[in-house]
């Protein structure tokens, strides 16, 4: 088979696969001969799946059909990677895309990796010529992390370093940052270092206090300028036939996005 | 000077920059030798911006100091591009870049071009070895939507086709699309012939009678699956000090995206 | 004991209190002599708070105090009344109350009790001196909302039917109407007979396909107007020392509230 | 004619009347023999009003129709009263009506009367048995508040007092209160003294660094319990024929509302 079509177009052995049964039944697996998918559903066998096309229709052992998927990066965010803690959502990751001018080639730091999600969605963006260089203090969390990022193939445009990113980080003429910390007013002088001047970055952050600390944080330094605070609704509707309504419950609040550019400092 | 920092970190004459005065008064300018940007805040020559580095502060003829900016995309978007009609907002690109889990080297089918801010969007992310086909049935807005990409320097990864998308589109084999037409039930069939199995689609659609429709559409043809329907609303902050508050007014519908993908029709 | 005090400012055998141990330990109760209220957090006697001014701190058999507060109705609404399925929120009833222009002396008309809720909630407003007209096709739900109803004591100002208001209702020149039912364009003749003209009616509708229905319906009868739809959304904070934030998850939907006012039709 | 008609079902000389021509033609008069309305749509001679049963469509000088009906308070507060600076909004009076369990006969504190909006609609719900006691620092708004007021014949039932409610108020014993002042820390103890234990309070403040504060103080005081911290969104429909959708703008931010309830403190 054409190398290009395997894992994009037809189910191999060893590539991945988003197994929808219905709404709440989603499962991403890495197909092996010989193995099960179980559900309380029916026993999906994977030699029933390897070597169809994706967005094929398979049968399980109880006659219920399950439809076969590329997984993307979102399947896996959403029920795919392994989690601890809060982490940022897609809804959030989408706006930072486009805060941050994200494209293929940018070198972009990340301070506070957490589980990885952002990680992920990084280096999914700035391709194979652009690197992410990711610091995480916990090293519990970057294991989470470098499990999740190597589960979507990409670990080799992500460096994971384990450590305090408040004593600085070993990159500089960078190209973005985003820093997902409780006290991120601790690593500006960082980010001074390490970005080129104009780098966009994006703070998140959960509570107010925190906004406006990092707000006169900001304004103290001097060099910082287009400073924006906002916040990312989503709202998912509920598709009924003749009853199309919003979800009843919604996730309100993931945390505050905080914009700002580094700029020089005047006179300089 | 080394050809990687034109324009990346220093402004060189036919580069562009984003001139922020204050909030209210932010400009996108292509630097001109002996050319000058005029303001009710004061005058500022092009020869005081050409050959400093990003980031830099400088003084307009008033004495006031203005910031100088490499243009991100969002602030042509924002501010830089023409516009004619309503447009997507970043807030919706953002998540639609999740949702169609884009990525450097995908080939992007747009139906509905606009104003081309989405186009724009695609392009950048996709990368030089990625391509958007972009079809849009009026010729004054495929004007305006061509301007706009050639600004950003994107017209190498764009086809654009001035032509009713509704009688087909010439590419085959395509990773997903975006459609943003009034009647999107139209191109279903189209869609169907141009994208691989599993390729994911979003629709932007103004009115919920529309998502109603499309909804019937997609259920009917048999072939869609992981249909979603959403809305992303942004919250933007006032920063003063001592006073953060939501903002008064806000954007609070652009449109509805409707997500699918495309899957094989059952027995297939 | 000066009669107005009892209950009011002071708990009496026999008055409602709402008993506050922390954020998620909050009971109403009736105090009764010999009575005790047992909670996780320990026990505490009906006899230590009889007699005490409302707002005194009462130790329960840990150790751990409680404050005994006056139970609003929003209290009842938020946890003391019997529920059965959907039921309409405080952040809705309080701008029906305005939509409605409610006031004291005011007879209202419900159609679809549910629980009650609503009907407390206008009976509230309307006073002694108002009446409300409530019709419920289910006996079941009838007896829940009477239940609750009598609980919060305003049992004299509603008069409850349990019976079709599809076809028709008893009473006629009310001011104003609440209708809670999936097809209220099946009961636009009876409101046309039953109110005064003007009187203001707000349609509570969960799904979206109903809200087009009835605007079909209500154009089609040609004496409706000043017609809005509005949705409220509640957005409530955590409340931490040093970090305040919205609440991971709201409630996004209850339902569309449809407003119109019934005139006359035109030539007469 | 019966006196209870007048004003109410059937337009007199002297009443108002809410006259509209279309969405955003509408008009609050007192109708007065011999005058006329004059709009960009034609003109209408009161005496074509006047003796009319409200809900009656008339014609203006150009043909088309206008509907009459009564004007509620929430068309005062949207188009009829005098308003200087920031108010409160209906969508906010709402939730201020659940949350003081407002009801006729409550004597209600009002401190920050603004342009009279919320004095009208406590002095509603309060009734004729009720009593709003009001004081407001600046005369010339409580010039304006008390024209307002006056407006919709509610004078009789508030008490406006211009002075600085930080110096303490006349009144005990008072049931509730709503607070709208820059710096509502400065009256926690002048509440303290007015209001029965028990008694709920809702503070209105546009920034979040006031929130801050007031939780802060709140805290101090040691007599301040269940304390919420809320926002209220109101999002608006257009409706137009097959084409239901959010209005494209929103009012996204008025204040935060603070609420919670006057306790005894601990040992007394």
């Amino acid at each position: 088979m054409d190398k290009n079509e395997c894992c994009k177009t037809v189910v191999c052995e060893g590539c991945s696969a988003l197994i929808v049964i219905d709404e709440r039944r989603k499962f991403i697996v890495t197909l092996r001969r010989g193995k099960v998918l179980g559900s309380d559903r029916g026993v999906l066998r994977h030699d029933d799946v390897i070597g169809r096309p994706y967005g094929s229709w398979v049968k399980l052992s109880s006659g219920i059909y399950a439809v076969v998927l590329q997984p993307r990066l979102i399947d896996y965010i959403e029920k795919g990677f392994k989690r601890r803690s809060q982490v940022i959502y897609p809804k959030d990751h989408g706006i930072i895309i486009m805060l941050l001018d994200l494209k293929p080639g940018m070198r972009v730091l990340e301070i506070g990796v957490g589980s990885g999600f952002t990680t992920a969605v990084l280096a999914r963006i700035v391709g194979p010529e652009g690197h992410v260089y990711s610091y995480e203090i916990r090293s519990d969390m970057a294991d989470i992390a470098r499990r999740n990022i190597e589960a979507v193939g990409l670990a080799d445009r992500v460096t994971l370093r384990v450590r305090d990113a408040r004593n600085g980080v070993d990159e500089k003429g960078l190209d973005a940052a985003v820093v997902d910390m409780p006290d991120p007013w601790a690593v500006l002088h960082v980010l001074e270092e390490a970005l080129i001047p104009g780098a966009p970055v994006v703070f998140f952050l959960p509570a107010i206090n925190q906004v406006q600390r990092l707000l006169g944080a900001l304004e103290l330094r001097g060099c910082w300028t287009e400073t924006r605070v906002l916040e990312v609704l989503l709202r998912e509707y509920e598709i009924r036939v003749d009853a199309l309504r919003p979800r009843t419950t919604m996730i309100a609040h993931t945390g505050y996005l905080v914009f700002s550019r580094l700029a020089l400092r005047r006179g300089t």
